[in-house]
């Protein structure tokens, strides 16, 4: 390979034996045995153990003052291992190095801790990242995810798309999430945003005839953050001209299946399921349902309307009431305290309760059912529960009643919750398996509860389903639009829509969003000017790169499959960015700090 | 391909004579003749004709209604034109296609220019960029800077080199270049810094034992333009551990050789020269030399120590002066006007007067010269010069005498100058090839005029030569560097060095340049924290992919190979950007405007 190493550790192998090899790599651990010192050498493919023999003096030495993490070079005779000491679970793990040579590249002062303890936290991780990316996990996470950005580039590649870059320096659109800004120093009291997705850049693209574009590209958003988001993040951007909405699918399913193969040897069904929206909500309360979990809501609005019993009767007459019942299979042999921690869970949703009905013995009517709530429902309404629900002998029962997005946010998340526990997994109401969706038709618009007024449920540009055109404006609420989100086990990785292309749909979806034609005009002037000149129809989508390898790996944070992220303050422990800046740099960009207090 | 369309226009041939084929794409051009209608139907792949003729009168009625850049649908079948209409410019240029349906996808209003109008002011190109971005060249440009991209990326691939992403938010180091800055809003008062380039992380990231990283990505530099200039431009950034410099030099390139050959057919010389600086920089006052250009600089600055002329006597007596000759063979010829013209280039770059003799015959000594000096310059000097600049009858000798910076930056200049003009080519001083260099062994530290101080030449990171560690601070200007640029055409293509991988090393390099510790620790503490944990020997380079690119399609401006780039005043004429934006938004990050009159 070079002057200074011929192999990578981890792949020397007993075809090298009797070779002499040089090495490169750092102490992962020395130990003295018998008078022999043996050291485990590391590098990115992996390990492999050299021995220092006491009759080669100099080599015996320097072995004796190397220590963890020290970085060498090593000359040295691939030798089969003693029998009884081979270790499978190397690659290297039949033959040994027997040093020749002992160079130190250069030492290293004592680790704050050692590589492969598990139980770090994860400031001290962040704090020496450095240290922790040399972990086999951190390494094989990266790793992972160049690959699956490089096959997502090859089969992107044969199809005829091309990567065009957009520009990170753009507008400012304050619709959607917050921007990131950044102050122009040229033109005074302007300034640019980083971009929150390239999405009109990429429609520009179509317009000027590109057919076929992708980008793997990072993206802005100053929002406050969770587990599972990062300021910048990471977009496998996509966009083709000429294709329908199926069409745009079928080819983007199936480079999921492809990467998926390529680069974990993970088979993903063929094809997808599709489920659209309202079905989604219906029976699973979520529009990225996790299909592993065997549960599903049974609709009881309509019944409920008519009961006496307050709870469920008020919450199916609000105007977006929703009454639901959810069976679980033999959840009848709940303990109470299981129970009780459910419904503590789904207060953090909203719900002010979690009504159940256990099903002791069906064939004994109401006696033969368990619950708080019994008494206040007729045996008709308990029949017909037991008969909408398919409810057996030794079930229990859920039920979630209220406004429907505490209804659909708690018995959903209660949903996931009881797949994924011991009890959901011993009573087969969880299947072990790579579970993608597509959930399509969803709704042009959201009613925005506090302003009275419709928000784009995508984004303003997404197009509505044939012959909805004329409801834009009539009837924002029965708009469905050409939209349409890939989940895998319960997370979006990706969605996308069919694209507005002619001008006058577009005005008319920025009317029904109350922004009028100024306003229009003054943001998205240059989009509508572009869709003037024969602009071609077009759609395409975008994948979580991040999020798209946390799911692959396993991790419990978006974190590790990033190489330097940001907490979730937002800050980078390794550098300390953001910092303080000279008042020169400040004057240069015609801004000053308010004398606020900090709140850092 | 899909429902809407079977073929690309421009990829229609003789292959599918008799064949329907169903096409999309825009009106490059629509013409009446003799009652039948003729549409060049144009898409990414290239045009199509479509004739529709007036016998199928809806096909006929449709043709009549479209203008140019209409989108359009058609269904055809695959014709052989008649004999004499064949266009063997186009690859569809032996058939054309018979249309049986038309279909207006989407008009267009009239566009306000002509696509293949090659006279359009940038400002218009720019302002109308998505019709701009139609043209052919454009389409040709941004396909090959992808091509190119690719390339890099499967050579890279096949070496074991890993893309990782390194962050776009991260700390300011007012070293350099001026920063684009982002206000925190999370912490209140603090600053991330977009990235001037990757360097520190890519480091980083070899001290984590990732042997071999690159990305192509975006950097930032908040600079006045020029027009090769950009405030976000492209690196394709790479960093290696336990390489040499020679194999790293080699690595990179037959990189630019496999991607010259494979994207444009260019085969590039192998191997490419090696020059050391002081070299480049004594014969053609560069250290990014056009090697196309056959002129030279004849050193002078020992010879006019002593003479009486006074503009070279002081000259080569100042501290840092320098005095050349740069024959011009067959440059006797050149009329008065030239010469004046090219004295006034020199202005440009500091030079106060470009002194000459014309050879017109050598055998009669000084009577055989003509010039404006010669008679400041006595015989045995003349002789000299003649002797040493290697004239010949008919030659010209241009002289450079000042600061040794003003003669390199002018006599440099007047060098390419020369050898690109009309005479230079006739003269035969011009090589019409690709002609790349590698300039090796820079100075460790420039002297800064203005502050009595040592600046890195490339950056504080770069190694010096071996043995030169302890000059670092004894005798800096002696030290020479581990760095090397890559220059093909007289254009900087790119530029790395091996790094230093001692904590030691790098701490003598920040007291060279008067860092001192407490400074160094706050700005680059991370970085000298992990050279302590056994840093492995690394370096790597970086390439300019705007530039690659510009140089490759022999475009004028960077602005020419990118898709959404932004003017000389860092603007974009498309989106209106950088723009005002909303007090709230200034308020939630803790900044205010100062009350500066705008200066936009």
């Amino acid at each position: 390979m070079s002057t200074m190493r011929t192999n990578y550790c981890g792949l020397v192998t007993e075809e090298l034996l009797g070779q002499t090899v040089n090495l490169c790599g750092w102490v992962h651990r020395r130990r003295d045995h018998g008078g022999v010192i043996f050291i485990d050498l590391r590098d990115r493919e992996g390990l492999v153990q050299v021995v220092c023999h006491p009759d080669n003096a100099a080599v015996f030495k320097a072995a004796e003052h190397v220590r963890n993490e020290y970085c060498l070079r090593i000359v040295g005779t691939v030798t089969n291992r003693l029998a009884g000491t081979v270790n499978a679970n190397l690659a290297s793990g039949k033959i040994e190095v027997t040093a020749t040579e002992v160079e130190v590249l250069n030492a290293s002062v004592p680790v704050p801790f050692q590589l492969d303890d598990d139980n770090l936290s994860e400031t001290t991780r962040l704090t020496h990242r450095v240290l922790d990316l040399r972990r086999g996990q951190m390494q094989h996470n990266l790793k992972l995810r160049y690959k699956v950005s490089m096959e997502v580039r090859k089969y992107l590649d044969n199809l005829g798309f091309i990567d065009i870059e957009t520009p990170m320096l753009t507008k400012s659109t304050p619709e959607g999430a917050r921007d990131y800004l950044v102050p122009s120093r040229v033109n005074a009291g302007n300034f640019f945003a980083l971009p929150q997705s390239p999405q009109l850049f990429k429609q520009l693209l179509m317009v000027a005839n590109f057919d076929r574009y992708y980008q793997i590209t990072k993206c802005f958003r100053d929002e406050d953050l969770r587990a599972d988001r990062q300021p910048e993040f990471t977009q496998i951007d996509c966009e083709t001209s000429f294709l329908t909405e199926q069409e745009i699918r079928d080819m983007f399913e199936e480079m999921m299946r492809v990467v998926f193969k390529n680069t974990t040897g993970i088979e993903l069904p063929n094809p997808f399921p599709v489920m659209d929206f309202a079905t989604a909500m219906a029976m699973y309360g979520s529009d990225k349902p996790d299909m592993r979990v065997k549960l599903e809501f049974t609709e009881l609005t309509e019944l409920m309307k008519t009961v006496e019993f307050k709870v469920f009767n008020s919450a199916a007459n609000l105007p977006n009431g929703r009454v639901v019942g959810m069976r679980v299979p033999q959840g009848g042999s709940m303990p109470r305290s299981e129970i009780d921690a459910y419904t503590q869970f789904v207060a953090i949703y909203g719900a002010r309760g979690l009504a159940y009905i256990k099903v002791n013995e069906k064939a004994k009517g109401r006696d033969g059912l368990q619950s708080p709530i019994v008494k206040n429902l007729s045996d008709e309404v308990l029949a017909q529960i037991l008969e909408l629900t398919g409810a057996q002998d030794g079930d229990l029962i859920f039920f979630g009643a209220d406004k429907a997005k505490v209804v659909n946010d708690a018995l959903g998340a209660l949903r996931v919750k009881i797949g994924h526990s011991e009890f959901g997994k011993k009573a087969g109401l969880f299947d072990d398996v790579w579970s993608p969706l597509w959930v399509i038709d969803f709704p042009m618009f959201e009613h925005d509860e506090d302003g009275d007024r419709w928000t784009a449920t995508h984004h303003p540009f997404t197009a509505p389903k044939d012959g909805h055109e004329d409801m834009l404006e009539t009837n924002p609420g029965a708009c469905i639009a050409k939209a349409y989100d890939m989940v895998l086990n319960g997370w979006e990785l990706g969605g996308g829509s069919i694209r507005i292309h002619r001008e006058e749909v577009q005005s008319k979806v920025f009317r029904a969003l109350k922004i009028d034609a100024e306003e229009a005009q003054l943001k998205f002037g240059f989009l509508l000017d572009a869709l003037q000149y024969g602009a071609p129809p077009h759609g395409g989508l975008a994948f979580g790169l991040d999020r798209l390898i946390t799911l692959m790996t396993g991790s419990e944070s978006i974190r590790d499959v990033i190489a330097f992220p940001k907490t979730q303050r937002a800050q980078c422990l390794l550098t300390n960015a953001p910092s303080e800046v000279d008042e020169k740099q400040l004057k240069e960009l015609h801004i000053r700090l308010r004398n606020e207090p900090k709140v850092a």
